[in-house]
């Protein structure tokens, strides 16, 4: 099946093969995940987002999350289409058993939150929240906790926030002043004020978990001082039931680019001081729990990329197909043809399906290490660390790559709203934004993950790409990234910080040379196939040498950058 | 004087050692261009922007132009702030004294342009386009036109358009089907629709003076059948007095995705048989009037990446010099600093800088050859021939980039569209479109400019590159260029233009690199000095090895894009 928003065989194929899908159904913990259950699922999932959650799309960007007084209101017919979503049990795949959920590998969740962000990108982000808020409760929440919310928020039937950004406190997490004084009954009167918060309020669920960063009394400055607490926008009553408003209120929400059917609100815990948390983990130890929730959430953000590069990617296809304007040059008939017969346009589309394909790779690649560091793989848990700041911030960098050609394929239609391709335009622009900056993401690489375990979680990747390339570029770029990364790993701490984004780029199109060289070699003669082929070879053959033009600027020095006072440069 | 918005020093710098405006000044065509009058224009028109058209920038995102029943209404205190630029004789600057200008140099005239456009991106293109109108009249008009229309548009009392597009016919001209029909008198009846008219209706000027393509009767097919009118919003009596509406309607205007000041029409020419138009030039010589409107118009538009890139890059410095978050790393006080001394904020600023810049000298390169050609130089104007679709595209392309990474240096807060970084975002994206698609730009560069007088405009632009190159890597690039660009000339349609874009880019950074590095070496020892040594050396030690890494795209053949069916990405 192929359906007007899914890129089922493709996500089926990179399941099997990126993900190796295969493999983790032999394990006891995903022994659920069989071949029927994973087709029935992601055929369901595409079926359901192309039918009850694309239609509302244009909607969610035209009209858009609203403020009231009563709380922020969706558009028309979301409310209905999330219960669906509730009900067809779509938030339950990846939640363990115990929890509510269905135990099936996270990986298959990516594929399910692809498809349902490829029919609706903002809508998505409500789900992909909720995921984050799952995570930090299974591995930080008491037994009491988890029982009292994570059934509910298995189904999405409440769902999630995370609340981490103050207006001082940015990217600068441990600046945060939000507060969390104990109330002597084992819970805490949380007050402060947290913006950017995504689907902070709505009319979608009952109530809503809200996860907050905040100080409690006397704790150490920065992000040492950091406890992380569970809000829920209504209490629970001793039976789990519903009781009163939790002060929490949303103040205003954003006026943004893009993904307007996402509303970001501010928050203000605890106006009237009658707002209650509950402490998830141990004090101040919020930095930690915060990382659990953030580190998958980094690979969904990630992950927005490929929804986004796939959307965009097919409206430009099909408008492509349809649109017939001017004969090929050098054609005798002067017929006018289809544009995407024009061999730049061509360039275009092979470029947006090659940067698609190598974002959906690289995402799925990690989200497997998820699940196999959830089956006790110790190099998996290493690899997935090495591997989330890329999947955050190329797979983001492309999705805007990617989303930007659509608009240029669709030529002066593409600059007019109702077309639709600027929306994709305007929704990705946040992502290398959010979750952290890809800069930070850049940072986290050099300054983290290159000399985790003395540097083996770099040296492994290093050593499994060489092992099985056979594209004279792709080793070259292995070889520089092998070069740059043990420089790197050893210099001082302006110079790695300064080659950090070109490092981290260069990296990533290795990781993506190597799994779709790989992809390329899993022989089979049907139609994806043919695609497949061609798509890989593009990118060995073009997007891989592009990347070998980073090497200088990884190589470069923070002298270069520092040469000069910014202030100088409005002269 | 630095104002808010404007670059006025290294305009300067780059008027004299790019555009060599000084060699200009001593041809009796351009004597008034003294260093005087160079200084009083640009500080004057900086004021202007400043002062006059810069407060009106955001209003005209947010309001926008607006169709009413009566016609097209900008936003409030536009009209004001139109007749001012027309008072203070800002159109005039680049019109011969014998129509009414001032005679000054074609670049100074961009230095103008670009000076209203990093002010106000979206209401600049309005006097970019009459400056369109006035080049057609001044090559192809009869001294009775130009007697007529001259003057006005000179001064911008009226403005021009530019009417090309129908819906079926876009980078297709020849497509078009407005009709012509001789009325007896020597004039015609125009009927017909054109789409995307950019400024096509507003309440800024008492006429507009529509350029028109049509065909007139037994026309024959394609773009040689095609003939240029001039069709004013109203009659003129015989003293030149504005007469009656002649039945051009505005039916529409675009909901686009940014340039909201600028409106873009849908107009019917002669619903009620009622439309008059003056054939200007020879019948069927539409496409050659129109190809001397365009090609300025396409330095212009290439100018617009200039101005966003500049008016992007102030804003990102200014808030990266306020805006404090986190302590450097590895500083052992933990004090939070200004984010432009974090190394990757730092490395988006200098990009954006040196950017910005490459692409004013680009834009002013190409401009001064303008004026060159105006003095009779024929190796000028086959220069200008093959700078025009670098400038155009490339300078669009970073345009585009610069504008992005604005987005970025702002964070969360880059999202959010009060901001206003946001608006240059979307603003730019329509410049890689329209007046031709950058596709159009590269097919043009491959298929008519490398070929140009059997390869010498392109021989002698390697051969003026390679005398001065200093920089191994941009050696290396020229050599490149050089290889690829004789191979592309004897290469058949498809491969040609398989390799266009990519070409284009490293032809365009390789002229950029040449011109920034001729800046380096133009020693003085100020602010402006201090700076450009350092986007200098950037540009030459990162972005010119970025480039290199595009050689493969453009070495590969058409085959791999032909590889695959279009239809089957979508699997």
């Amino acid at each position: 099946m192929s359906t007007a928003i899914a890129a089922t065989s493709e996500i089926r194929f990179v399941l099997d093969h990126v993900a190796q899908i295969g493999h983790l159904a032999q394990s006891e913990r995903f022994a659920a995940a069989s071949d029927d259950v994973i087709e029935a699922i992601i055929e369901g999932a595409a079926t359901f987002a192309t039918e009850v959650w694309a239609p509302l799309n244009h909607a969610g960007d035209t009209v858009g999350a609203k403020w009231t007084e009563q709380g922020v209101v969706l558009p028309d017919r979301y409310p209905e289409a999330y219960r669906a979503y509730v009900e067809g049990g779509w938030g339950t795949i990846g939640v363990p058993e115990e929890h509510g959920g269905q135990g099936l590998p996270f990986t298959l969740q990516t594929a399910v939150l692809e498809l349902l962000g490829t029919a609706n990108p903002g809508f998505a982000l409500c789900p992909t929240l909720t995921v984050g808020a799952i995570e930090a409760l299974v591995h930080h929440g008491t037994p009491e906790q988890q029982a009292k919310f994570l059934p509910q928020l298995a189904t999405g039937a409440w769902t999630g926030t995370m609340n981490l950004t103050e207006p001082q406190a940015g990217s600068d997490v441990g600046a945060l002043r939000a507060q969390a004084v104990p109330r002597g009954d084992g819970t805490w009167s949380i007050k402060g004020t947290k913006i950017f918060i995504s689907f902070g309020d709505h009319d979608l669920a009952d109530n809503i978990v809200h996860l907050v960063l905040a100080r409690t009394p006397d704790a150490p400055a920065g992000t040492r001082g950091i406890s992380l607490f569970l809000v829920p926008k209504f209490r629970l009553d001793k039976e789990g039931h519903l009781g009163a408003f939790n002060d929490v209120k949303v103040v205003s929400i954003e006026h943004k680019l893009g993904l307007h059917a996402s509303p970001t609100c501010v928050l203000s815990f605890g106006d009237n001081d009658d707002c209650v948390g509950e402490l998830i983990g141990p004090e101040h130890g919020g930095m930690r729990a915060m990382f659990t929730m953030m580190n998958n959430a980094r690979l969904n953000v990630g992950l927005q990329g490929v929804q986004i590069g796939e959307a965009a990617t097919r409206k430009a296809v099909t408008y492509a197909l349809e649109r017939v304007q001017s004969a090929r040059s050098g054609a005798t008939d002067r017929k006018p043809v289809r544009i995407a017969d024009h061999p730049d346009v061509r360039r275009m589309l092979m470029r947006m399906a090659a940067q698609t394909q190598a974002a959906r790779a690289l995402v799925y690649y990690a989200a497997a290490q998820v699940d196999r560091t959830t089956l006790g793989d110790a190099a998996a848990r290493e690899r997935l660390e090495i591997l989330t700041p890329l999947a955050k911030a190329h797979a983001t960098d492309l999705g805007n790559e990617i989303a930007s050609i659509g608009v240029q394929v669709h030529g002066g239609m593409g600059y007019v709203e109702e077309t639709g391709a600027a929306q994709y335009f305007r929704d990705a622009r946040i992502t290398p934004i959010y979750e952290g900056t890809n800069g930070i993401q850049a940072a986290d690489l050099v300054g983290r993950k290159l000399g985790m375990g003395n540097g083996s979680a770099f040296a492994s990747l290093i050593a499994d790409m060489r092992e099985t390339s056979q594209t004279a570029a792709l080793t070259e770029l292995i070889d520089v990234c092998d070069e740059t990364g043990r420089r790197l790993a050893g210099a001082d701490a302006d110079d790695r910080l300064a080659a950090s984004y070109p490092f981290l780029t260069m990296l990533s199109v290795a990781v993506c040379g190597w799994l779709m060289e790989a992809q390329g070699r899993a022989a089979s003669d049907d139609d994806l196939w043919q695609a497949k082929k061609a798509t890989t070879a593009f990118y060995l053959n073009q997007i891989v040498p592009e990347a070998l033009g980073l090497a200088a600027a990884a190589r470069a020095s923070s002298a270069e950058l520092y040469a000069v006072d910014p202030a100088l440069l409005l002269a």
